[in-house]
């Protein structure tokens, strides 16, 4: 998505050699008329899946969703992320553990807006070693309904998380795709090799 | 707003007489038609008010944020919450109790994106005893810009919140307001008196 990959030329920020910030426009300030090109794009990219619901995680996920649910005119639920919470009967629980933050949370959402037989579309902004998105992928399976897809605003695809979720079958769009971050350039993977 | 009340009084529910529910299309599942009708209400109530910038806290801000920010054409920042956090420069950062879960958050916000001359819109999904908005006014003192309102998608109007906020001087604009929940039933403060 050229739109976004010029955003992240402009904005992004590479601290070390595999954090990129984009804190300007993604996950702390957000750039509106970005967020809503980048729902659209998933609708086009999903519009043929039958999504009926999306599922994304606190906070970052939920303006992405949000414009795509608009797109895709469903509804969407955001898993909510906790230290620790005591057991209980009305929710899905996963836990996710967060290299970057060196800490494990439980990840729920209440049942009854998780129902059975439902098409989901998962997403979320940043795809890293996949954490998040496979525990997703995991409450979408207790609750008995189908990933149809995940869609990712940026993929850091020169770690695993990309590779993992598509090993095990899941159908993984991201809008950006980042090869490297090496000496505090962002290098995009080139989507159409030439000749 | 007639849409949110209808909505309210269809799946709202009033588990005691000071708690209601709106998880099913605010802050847990999202309807995101609705949403975009909240953001285009924001924005017709503050036309006027020369907003430049919408400041909110994660995480149930954000979509009422979101939408207000498209349709007013400026960009949102939201302020993080964290049980503690180091001392930084680069954040302003106050602290906001909150009575229903009965535990004090630094609630931060990086000092880039909330510069000085702003004129700042206040959103959030709830008040009720005012500390959220109060705390996030903080911020943006602390940062030299003005708050030219507060919205407000739902006010407790049986608690104090409101007339903390409007006694110091604040527009706060609130789309649905509740004057009890007893019994079981939500009775929303009329907003004209009829002769």
């Amino acid at each position: 998505m050229e739109m976004l990959k010029e955003k992240i030329r402009q904005e992004g920020l590479v601290p070390s050699d595999n954090i990129l910030k984009v804190d300007s426009f993604l996950n702390h300030q957000i750039d509106p008329v970005l967020m809503m090109a980048i729902g659209e794009e998933f609708a086009r990219l999903f519009a043929d899946a039958g999504i009926t619901k999306i599922l994304t995680i606190e906070s970052s996920g939920i303006a992405a969703a949000l414009t795509a649910g608009l797109k895709l005119n469903v509804s969407l639920v955001f898993a909510r992320k906790k230290k620790s919470v005591l057991m209980n009967e009305d929710v899905y629980m996963t836990d996710v553990h967060s290299f970057t933050k060196n800490e494990t949370n439980q990840v729920t959402v209440l049942k009854k807006f998780l129902p059975a037989g439902e098409t989901i579309l998962i997403i979320d902004d940043f795809l890293a070693n996949g954490e998040a998105a496979l525990g997703l992928a995991h409450l979408v399976e207790q609750a008995g309904s189908t990933v149809a897809g995940i869609g990712i605003v940026i993929e850091k695809a020169f770690q695993n998380g990309g590779a993992r979720l598509r090993e095990k079958g899941f159908r993984v769009e991201s809008l950006a795709r980042i090869a490297s971050l090496t000496a505090g350039e962002v290098t995009f993977v080139e989507e159409c090799v030439q000749a």
